[in-house]
This record gives structure tokens, sequence and C-alpha cells, in this order.
């Protein structure tokens, strides 16, 4: 049971990634160790088996992962060399190293992180 | 197949709605009119069935449907009257009325949204 103070919001990352070789993006498998390695580092729970869906070719790549702190979803671009990612906790944390860990696990040239804020208290509607 | 210019930018609207009655927001059913609603109206194309989860009371509800426009996700929060909704298609589009069809089904006192624009051509990788 969360009060209605400080605890009442979470982050979301909203992250892109680029320079990622398409073979890699159309792998499940590495996407699958990418969501892994989340969950663990940051001590994620999910509730239920992710879902995955892979595109015709160039075979682009979504995957969806419920958990108790709310979502993980990614979707790869191929054809751009890309990914989008959002993760969002719906209690504070810290952040992930992305741009560490795209380029290590995925190769990823170039990454760019936008950190939102998501409070969702009651006391939000009298303060907006 | 995406060219490489205008259209490889998404669109992503991050939505966050207040004073909503508590029954409303652990009702799965009231939240699948949403989402049907939504799917209908922005012409969206399920890939997979959505992917619920009803949390302990006071009965938080998380829903997910993956879309071949990318993903819709949606968390109610029935203690503090309110849900975090996203929305993200990966091809440009106009945004749904959030707040009138919130205020419509869910009886929303409040709705914020804030549009964030995704690139993710690799141009992008050069761009930035």
């Amino acid at each position: 049971m969360t009060t209605l103070g400080d605890v009442a919001r979470g982050d979301e990352w909203i992250v892109e990634a680029f320079g990622i070789a398409a073979e890699r993006l159309a792998d499940r498998a590495v996407l699958a160790s990418l969501v892994d390695r989340m969950v663990h580092e940051l001590a994620l729970r999910p509730v239920g088996a992710g879902q995955w869906h892979v595109f015709p070719p160039p075979g682009g790549i979504t995957g969806m992962l419920l958990l108790a702190e709310s979502h993980l979803t990614v979707h790869t671009f191929p054809e751009h060399g890309s990914l989008c990612l959002n993760l969002f906790c719906c209690t504070p944390r810290a952040a992930w190293p992305f741009a560490e860990r795209l380029a290590e696990l995925l190769g990823a040239e170039r990454v760019t992180v936008r950190h939102l804020e998501r409070a969702y208290a009651r006391q939000a509607l009298a303060s907006r």
C-alpha cells in the first residue's frame, strides 16, 4: 500500500539507440538477453511471461514485459540499425546505465535517454 | 518498408488521468473497453492478444497491447483515483482526444498529456 505522498510518483526512461547491426536487432535471443539483464540488474519483478512479436523482413521485433513496477518495452528497426525502449517504474529508482549496456550488449554507437517523472497521486489533481 | 526520411519517426503520448472512481480503475472490463475504443478510433492493428494483470487489493490493473504501430499500455491506481497510459506509434499520426475520451469513458476529472517525438532513423545518429 503506497502512501499519498512522495511515493506516488514513478520514473520512465525513453531510450533510442542507433548504429546497431541489423542481425542483432532481428535476433529475439539477443533482445531477450537485454531484457533479462535489465530485470536482473534493476531487480525488476515480472508478472507474467514476456510477449514477443517478430515482424516480416527486415524482421523488426517488439517485446513487452509486464512488471510489478509497471512495464518494459522494446521495438527494433533493423533497417535503421536502431531500437526504441521504454522502462516505466511506478516507484522511484536509480537509472540503468543505458548507454553503456546497449553498447556492450548490442554494439550501439549512440544512445539517447530521456527521463520523465510520472506523478499519479490524488494531490496531483489539485496542484496542476 | 519504410524509407529513411521523414517516415522514420513516431509519436508517443504519455498520459495521466486523475479523479476517477476506484471501482472503475479496478474493473478490467472497463479498461478493456477503453483499449478497444482506442484501437477502433485510431485504426490500430494489434498483434497478439492483450495481456492483463490484476494486482492484489486495492486492485490496480496493468494492461498491455502489442501493435503493428508499436504499443499501448495502461496502469491504474485505484487508491489514487488515477491511471497512467502510454501510446507509442512508430509512424506519425494525429492525437486521440485523450481528455475528452477519458472523461467520457472513465469519468476522469483531469487529464495531462505529454507528446514526445521518437526518431529512429539512421540519420538521427549523425544529426545528434
